[in-house]
């Protein structure tokens, strides 16, 4: 009891040492496993980044072969998880669908310590899950999983049950890179204080999920989008921009609790953006209008320093490949599985239980 | 960067302050919101406790009536709920079957903050999961709630499907009560950190069951139950006792890693268990048990002060009442249910999120 320290909130308070990634608000820096997340996004592929975070090197040819292999082969559904999941109501939202989903999986073979092969089952799943219950909830009989198809593009086409884009596959795919992983945020804590007492794999990525659900957690980037879609046109960017500063209006994707620099993660995305800009009008509209409003934010709140969030090219990306509102969340999971998974992982290979302290400020019974 | 308190685990780190409880071990001490936990066990019931938890007084008589009501009112689980946990293969364990259980039961009606309706709706709901459960696996109809039984003889009743015992109802309360709340422990933690993003009352308590499940948390007294069923009679228990001891063997069910006096749970339930030894031969045998090993281990280990544990008699009820051993940590479930409530009402009455750090200590990129 002489020890205590007191910190609601656990601001300051470090409760890992972690190899797994470094997260620099001041610097702008956004490192996973001794590789910038950046070029990561621009380079890689959802597979050779999840080999990163989960084995702690990029794989070699035959080491991607396999993990891919894996992920594909563990894709498909159970059928009972499928059929539960088809008596959920279909007014719950598509988070709760999610957390059960995955609660389902729980299975006899869960037990402590966390497996590769657990991790590797789970992660291919979870995208299933989701794609699955969109397309019951859109009336249309859902598509099994393609085993031709890597993790993004399946993805993408099991949503939509057509063939993916190809600038949607690799622009969705630098954005769930770079969603993978983001040290210690409340899903991440959430999962590895579950599986510390040892507890299943599933039990802890079942809790980051409803930790994720939470708004001050996963928020999602509607607001960018519906100022996207007001704006409309490139040539509809400065006098829309203009106006909604002169109103004292806040612009939409700009500025940022962590990152006090430019947020890697839009650096990255702006990069594959303009890269695709060809091939989608969202991504010619959001390369514009990202360049308009930093020039009018100098103009309008000089060194106020409003740099572009990842929320800003999330828009993007979401709007171009089409997922609706309800999926931005949900698909924030199916990255951040992978982020969820090498923390339990790394959590397992040093447990010790998470067990903090409260202080009772009640009255003494007489 | 600069205030940064390394502390793996969080021993000792306050996060948060509560009315809801005071755990000293060094004292021996539960308190309840300003009453011991001890005198609580003895003199009151189950719905009554949970009222001071959830409302921070006793109830009255009015409001004791309305508890009561609401929950009967809330008992029955939702039809889907029912067909979806029918699918979960039989081998999945317990707790995995109650996670899912929870998880189902969130809707379009869950939103933060969580209510004291959704907090009565989910606490009078778990026992009936459990009781579902177990009466499917046991190849018996699941019964309906009856109306008529309060919350501790309802659950066994529906556990059973006959006419609950009142000896062992008045012991299974008493051991429900001691067991609603205590501090800030893995399962209640992960349960306030889930809350604080404003995710809903359903991710935040299955994400505390997801915690439970583990078990450097819910251990369970399947060792006491295995001791006494060796022992078997009173005259048995010093012979036993003695040569175990000489062995060198630990004897079950003594010693507590946070009690470094007596459990006062331990306490309360020997009171409870002596006043109920005429009823159940399990409740005299764990009295004549417990007094013969406090004097043998005085004898063979001075001064290593070795005191009855919760788990002591909490054996001798899960016994006496007839639980196997894969409903000792689902039934903790049940009554923890309640301080896990109590606490995800104290989290966001007075909200801010808890998202501590990580210390990267991978290589930097070139």
């Amino acid at each position: 009891m002489s020890q205590q320290v007191i910190s609601i909130g656990l601001e300051g308070i470090v409760v890992a040492e972690t190899e797994l990634s470094l997260v620099d608000g001041i610097n702008g820096l956004l490192v996973y496993r001794n590789h910038w997340a950046r070029d990561l996004a621009i380079e890689k592929t959802f597979e050779e980044v999840a080999h990163l975070l989960w084995y702690g090197h990029l794989p070699d040819r035959e080491e991607l072969n396999r993990l891919k292999s894996q992920l594909v082969a563990n894709r498909t559904l159970p059928s009972y998880v499928k059929a539960a999941i088809d008596l959920i109501p279909s007014d719950v939202d598509m988070m709760s669908v999610l957390r059960t989903g995955v609660s389902l999986l729980g299975n006899a073979g869960h037990d402590w310590p966390p497996t590769m092969d657990q991790v590797i089952s789970l992660t291919a799943k979870v995208p299933t899950i989701v794609a699955y219950r969109q397309a019951r909830l859109e009336g249309r009989e859902p598509v099994e999983p393609r085993s031709d198809l890597d993790h993004t593009a399946n993805y993408l086409y099991m949503l939509k049950g057509t063939e993916p884009n190809q600038a949607h596959v690799r622009a969705l795919d630098a954005y769930l890179i770079l969603t993978q992983e983001h040290g210690m945020n409340a899903s991440t804590f959430s999962g590895r204080v579950v599986s510390s007492t040892r507890s299943d794999l599933i039990s802890a990525v079942t809790a980051a999920i409803g930790a994720l659900k939470g708004p001050l957690h996963g928020g999602a980037p509607s607001g960018v989008i519906e100022m996207m879609e007001q704006i409309g046109t490139p040539e509809n960017a400065e006098p829309w921009l203009r106006k909604a500063l002169e109103n004292g209006e806040r612009i939409m994707g700009f500025g940022h609790r962590v990152y006090k620099t430019r947020d890697p993660r839009s650096e990255a995305l702006q990069v594959v953006a303009s890269q695709l800009s060809a091939d989608d009008p969202w991504f010619a509209l959001a390369t514009h209008v990202e360049k308009v409003a930093l020039k009018l934010l100098e103009e309008y709140k000089p060194g106020r320093k409003l740099n572009t969030n990842v929320e800003f090219y999330a828009a993007a990306v979401m709007r171009a490949v089409g997922l609706p509102d309800t999926l931005f969340t949900p698909t924030f999971a199916v990255s951040r599985t992978v982020g969820w998974c090498a923390h339990i992982l790394e959590q397992a290979a040093n447990n010790r239980i998470i067990r903090p302290e409260s202080l009772y400020i009640g009255q003494m019974p007489k």
